[in-house]
């Protein structure tokens, strides 16, 4: 017998290796004016991700054409799209290749645009990030570090933690990447041990390249962070959101930012007329 | 809307921290003779579990009148407990403190007796398990690591394959504890940065306290293994399996075995009354 909550529930859903063992990968893709943003990117790291963790046996095709058909008529939203290893069998052992797409859209909070406008107040979290190479940049379902390390704080004084390794590197945010400026200079977190590949993230990159703004990743301390000239923080929903206030450290908006912002504007302009 | 492979389904599961981040603790129990094994440990551990991970305002006796009723008329089998942290929002903040209870029965594998009597085969795994204190011991839901690990084979020639640190400590199988013996002394890896607090392992440590057996909790390496007179592994639902091979070296059965699985029998029939 199978339940949830003392209800019956079928065996495919009880047996999801997402539900199980937090076997997947996902991503979470901004709605706007009924379009994916930069949805390409997000279907390749998907398929990336599959590819490192070797879950295989999907079509990108399915999965996007599922994805259409849970976004239409959504004019504005953040839809989350899962892909698990499989369902149905015991065991860490899987013999049976059969992906389970999972796709989910939520309202558009009204909280993003006025951070976005505001800027944010930011703290360091408690809770370390633990360095695991063979899962660093992936958008697993293991999320088991970030959960922890977001609920250290439930009051809305901080917008957003940042995450140390045990070496006291900053790796990234609870659920964003981390850019710092200093000097006209960009810097962002080394990502080869831990932490997520964040489509903002190697969307500004590549902008800095482009554009020839100097870009190093690299290892970066608290203290860097505290002598820095501007911070902010990058994930697909919420864009750019810059840090005004770190532990008691103030930042001012930076020209740079702006620069990114109407950048990545562009991009997804660019994007949408495509799909 | 809310898909999953493209059906409609309830916002309830498909928020379902688990699901969405492995955001949960599990306990599997074996069914012999109708009765859970070793139940109320299994209880505990949870409660343990959920606590370290400030998953609360769940009741015991809720969780054990469910399963009671989903193991009803099962004479032998394999039952999984999940406590999933809640549902119905997003993002990794929880401010709705409701954990979803989910409880799966699978038949019994005849697989298990029979490796039970032979001894199996067991390989290192390439797969490393890294050090997390913050996890370290809970049996949660982030078991991605192990996924990789056990997915390194898919024939029969091995059984478990163990997994090391990136320093090379063993720690334990992709699904089990593990011991050893030397000189008619019992070593078990130390988890005090990294690993399962097994039931049996647990229930082995108090049988040879009692039977005034020497155990050391220590730092094992391979070397350690290679050179011991006698090697097991043990979970829930196999209780104990001794190894006969690892890589090329041969291990004979052990009268320390034999003596535990008597031990552990007797556990059994004591726990079974009280229920």
């Amino acid at each position: 017998m199978m339940l949830r909550n003392g209800e019956l529930i079928s065996s495919d859903i009880i047996t999801d290796r997402s539900l199980l063992y937090g076997d997947g990968v996902f991503t979470t893709i901004a709605i706007s004016n009924g379009k994916p943003c930069l949805f390409q990117q997000h279907l390749n790291r998907l398929a990336n991700d599959c590819q490192r963790l070797n879950i295989d046996n999907f079509s990108i095709e399915n999965i996007q054409s599922q994805f259409f058909s849970a976004i239409i008529n959504i004019e504005t939203g953040i839809a989350r799209i899962t892909i698990s290893r499989s369902s149905g069998e015991r065991g860490y052992l899987c013999n049976k290749a059969e992906p389970v797409i999972w796709i989910s859209v939520n309202d558009w909070p009204t909280h993003i645009e006025q951070y976005k406008q505001s800027g944010i107040n930011c703290r360091i979290c408690q809770q370390p990030i633990h360095p695991n190479p063979s899962l660093a940049g992936i958008k697993h379902c293991n999320r088991l570090e970030q959960v922890l390390a977001r609920n250290e704080w439930h009051d809305d004084q901080y917008q957003e933690g940042l995450m140390l390794d045990p070496d006291g590197n900053v790796i990234e945010g609870t659920m964003s990447n981390l850019f710092l400026i200093k000097d006209q200079q960009l810097f962002t977190p080394n990502l080869a041990f831990v932490g997520v590949n964040g489509i903002i993230r190697k969307a500004i990159i590549d902008i800095a390249k482009r554009l020839q703004i100097p870009l190093l990743v690299s290892s970066i301390s608290v203290q860097d962070l505290l002598t820095a000239d501007a911070l902010f923080i990058t994930n697909s929903v919420i864009s750019i959101w810059r840090i005004n206030l770190l532990n008691n450290q103030q930042y001012d908006n930076h020209p740079i930012i702006k620069l990114l912002e109407n950048e990545l504007d562009k991009l997804d302009l660019h994007e949408t007329k495509h799909l």
